[in-house]
């Protein structure tokens, strides 16, 4: 029954306050990988950590942080959600190896190392040539290995992703994003991604942001399910979960950041166009996190047995963070 | 006898290096408070934290990270010598409050809200006027006791000082300095602030720093442990340290960083001169951290019991970091 295994979303960037958090916790999700930047250097990351220290003083009824991936258990017990940081780039670490470790002290789980331009490290999915991972990507990547940070490629190019898949030692993710299979996106993954992920021991979480889609907005909650069982059948359950994408009540702002940080001074749209700038339209089956239950009874309809749904909404994620945050010895 | 009892230096800023941190190993130090920045902000204290990770990576044989009190124990069964960090300024919070609670969790046990000159949060030694705490200065306090952060007033001027004992609702630290009546310097303690400070359980760490002592480098273990005993007797044994000042093998531009900073244009001499303007001759009793085991031996040749020489020269400073390092509920 939906409430009885640990829910983890693997991805949301939301407009954070007391009424989201408590429809989150009520919604039954255990814990979220919440995006603390996207372009933002060190300095400004510092910001964001020290804001998200003021929710957790402000909001501590519902949210607290999670240090380690034992306290995702104790957050399904306590009944409040558990938090832990993701960037979405590799802004955080300027241009400067020690940082990763530093950011790891201050609770950074999780790092992509392209956010869909080229970075310092590696080449995002929407460059139009693809080097691959960079000296420095090289040096970042056994770094993060060390001292238990987790490598994430959502929103990289075709042979990064690759390339960082091999270069690592240890598992990695892709947070947030879907098989081209199912939409032939940009940001979505190719078959020979997804099974060198799998095959090295990685997971990745199916979005539902609706440019990730088939359909978009339109995508039924049975194509998602069936999309999730074509990937089974291809990589096995075991790496499968869920990484919602979710940003609820962002105004368009947030979207810009987003697309263009500042690195651009026209307009980039992103995954969208200039007549179709804005937040796509919610899916009507998942609204928020309240439809993690219907993802759930989604996937047993589709054929899944309790077990395997149970890896999918969220023992996997469990499973691979117990094993990718351990510092190296 | 010395090496039975734990041994704190409460504070060092030397040129680290495996030669140092093996005398400093063999000289029967359990734990040192080492200063981590002067005047750098918090960007460049983020560097600085990764220097220090490196260190820890490559004398893990010799150091470690303390990470909580507990920790100094664990050092001294390991035979290793702990390292926990503190500020002498304000500098790593820049002008933002949420930076006391990130620099916490990267382990900055112990903060100045001065160094020597007016900062954002209280005045200086070396100024003319001491306006006192600050409207930010009193959040910060406020702020640091929350989190659990030690306020720390060694460079701090007279007013100023009082008013920090008195906001603060924790007991604060003179990490190193001696008291005015044994050498009456700027950087040196009134008889009303050593008094205040014992009152609201505060910790003195008495300073081996030339500039700081009667008769400067030609001052004797006895002069020293004499100072000792008076102030013993004024505020009692339970609230007195060392805090070495100890500054091996740094060439005269560290001097002159500690001095200048980045905010004179002209050289300031601190407590040197145009005729004295280098680092001062060594006391030959006080060499290097082998001078603890004089220090044991003078405190007891000067009167004091067993008891009372292991809580100065390291259970005092124990006792002192276990109740002021947790946070605050």
């Amino acid at each position: 029954m939906y409430g009885e295994e640990i829910v983890i979303d693997g991805l949301q960037y939301c407009n954070w306050n007391r009424l989201y958090f408590e429809k989150l916790r009520n919604s039954g999700v255990n814990a979220v990988h919440v995006t603390i930047v996207y372009h933002e250097g060190s300095r400004e990351t510092l910001t964001r950590f020290a804001e998200w220290n003021k929710r957790f003083e402000d909001y501590k009824d519902l949210i607290f942080h999670i240090s380690s991936p034992e306290d995702i258990r104790k957050a399904k017990s306590l009944n409040k959600v558990g938090i832990y940081f993701g960037a979405q780039n590799c802004s955080p670490i300027d241009d400067e190896i020690g940082l990763v470790e530093v950011m790891r002290h201050l609770g950074l789980f999780i790092m992509q190392l392209t956010y869909n331009n080229q970075s310092l490290l590696a080449t995002g999915c929407y460059e139009l040539e693809d080097s691959g991972i960079t000296r420095f990507g090289k040096q970042v990547i056994q770094e993060m290995n060390r001292v238990g940070m987790i490598v994430d490629m959502s929103h990289s190019s075709e042979r990064s992703t690759l390339e960082a898949i091999d270069i690592s030692s240890r598992p990695i993710c892709i947070s947030h994003a879907n098989p081209k299979f199912a939409h032939n996106a940009l940001r979505n993954k190719s078959d020979v991604v997804l099974k060198n992920l799998a095959k090295y021991g990685g997971l990745i979480g199916f979005s539902l942001y609706p440019f990730h889609l088939p359909n978009g907005s339109n995508c039924t909650l049975e194509d998602f399910c069936k999309m999730i069982a074509t990937a089974a059948d291809m990589i096995g359950v075991d790496h499968l979960g869920i990484g919602s994408d979710l940003c609820l009540n962002q105004p368009q702002s947030v979207l810009q950041w987003m697309r263009n940080g500042r690195w651009s001074k026209t307009m980039d749209y992103g995954e969208g166009s200039v007549e179709n700038s804005n937040w796509p339209d919610p899916l009507p089956w998942f609204p928020d996190s309240t439809g993690m239950k219907n993802i759930y009874e989604g996937l047993l309809n589709c054929g899944f047995n309790k077990i395997e749904v149970g890896k999918i909404i969220g023992g996997n994620w469990l499973n691979f963070l117990e094993q990718g945050l351990n510092p190296q010895e």
